[in-house]
């Protein structure tokens, strides 16, 4: 069977990293997301804590003082390329050697972009209601709703930045993805059935594939 | 049987509006697109071919020269609001109006934003690839591929800012739909078909509805 790749791209607190999981679990394909983590550190030799953090949010770590710091630190010149620059190689090549092992479901960190020339790939954006994502962040995070929103709307941001800054595509626009799905709409578990739905269609996949 | 309403926005050269009829077709709600001109044009005054060129493209009409022109024209004070804006407030009228008459599908001209507080209403945004839009602007428009590209890209730039400037939403954007569908993967026919799945689960709708 020939691999097949999904990358699901989120707004903050819309529950797509739970919609990715369910859709890997219905088509029986591994699932990308803290294991892109450690893979990522691994290879880099930056701490998890930091590919964590910055591995969608180029801006933030992009001034000179800090990768002149990690530079050092990591006995590299100074002269070399950003540790942003470096942690998106690192990241470019974990993602399509995963790509190359096995169909499987990716979140985030730019895999739509990377795996731009993937034939049979498909990209999906999971967006949801702003009362729906301050509602989920203050449960699941225990925020008030402004710190939740404050959150949310920064996230999405930096995302936005780090996805612009590294592709040239544009974060968000629907032209981007094969398919985006308001979660608010169908619930998590319905936008996971309707996904699946429409990858098993994209990639002409049987219900018992 | 309460009454419904489809937004559909598209992409210049997705074949957005092709599966908007097909969905209202399937649906069996009324459609409208050249039938919202002449209702705009018979409300306004305007020409249908200035309703028609200008009713989804604010900034090319925004002038002073030409709004003085056409309020003079019409008889009224050149102080008046600028012509696109009254267009704007005729097609916000005609637009409720017949989102109160019955279950129907509107394309284009700002109608999720205008209905945004509609309690059964789905906005849906068609995109497509580049090269199936041009191919397709190429066949049905008789373009050369490079007058095709140019007109696309002017076109969506058109409609963006209309969109943006009358609303407080980003035209294009994921999170500004309910659902965005890329035509070129399940092709025209397979798009009708998926959103019109997706609209009945919205909805509630059952097959026989």
């Amino acid at each position: 069977m020939s691999i097949k790749v999904i990358t699901i791209s989120r707004q903050f607190g819309s529950g797509g990293r739970t919609v990715a999981k369910l859709v890997a679990d219905k088509l029986g394909w591994a699932y990308y997301d803290k294991e892109l983590v450690k893979k990522i550190a691994a290879e880099s030799g930056l701490a998890e804590s930091y590919v964590l953090d910055s591995g969608e949010y180029a801006c933030s770590t992009n001034s000179f003082l800090f990768n002149w710091a990690m530079s050092a630190e990591s006995g590299r010149n100074p002269g070399t390329l950003p540790v942003s620059d470096q942690l998106y190689i690192v990241q470019n090549n974990v993602i399509r050697d995963l790509a190359d092992k096995g169909s499987c479901v990716i979140v985030g960190r730019c895999a739509d972009y990377i795996l731009r020339e993937h034939p049979r790939c498909v990209n999906i954006f999971v967006s949801a209601s702003r009362e729906d994502r301050i509602e989920r962040l203050v449960r699941t995070r225990r925020l008030t709703p402004e710190a939740a929103e404050q959150l949310m709307d920064s996230t999405d941001e930096k995302r936005a930045d780090y996805y612009n800054y590294y592709s040239n595509r544009t974060w968000g626009a629907a032209a981007t993805y094969h398919l985006c799905i308001d979660s608010s709409v169908l619930g998590i578990d319905g936008t996971a059935a309707f996904a699946e739905e429409f990858i098993r269609k994209k990639l002409n996949l049987a219900r018992k594939d």
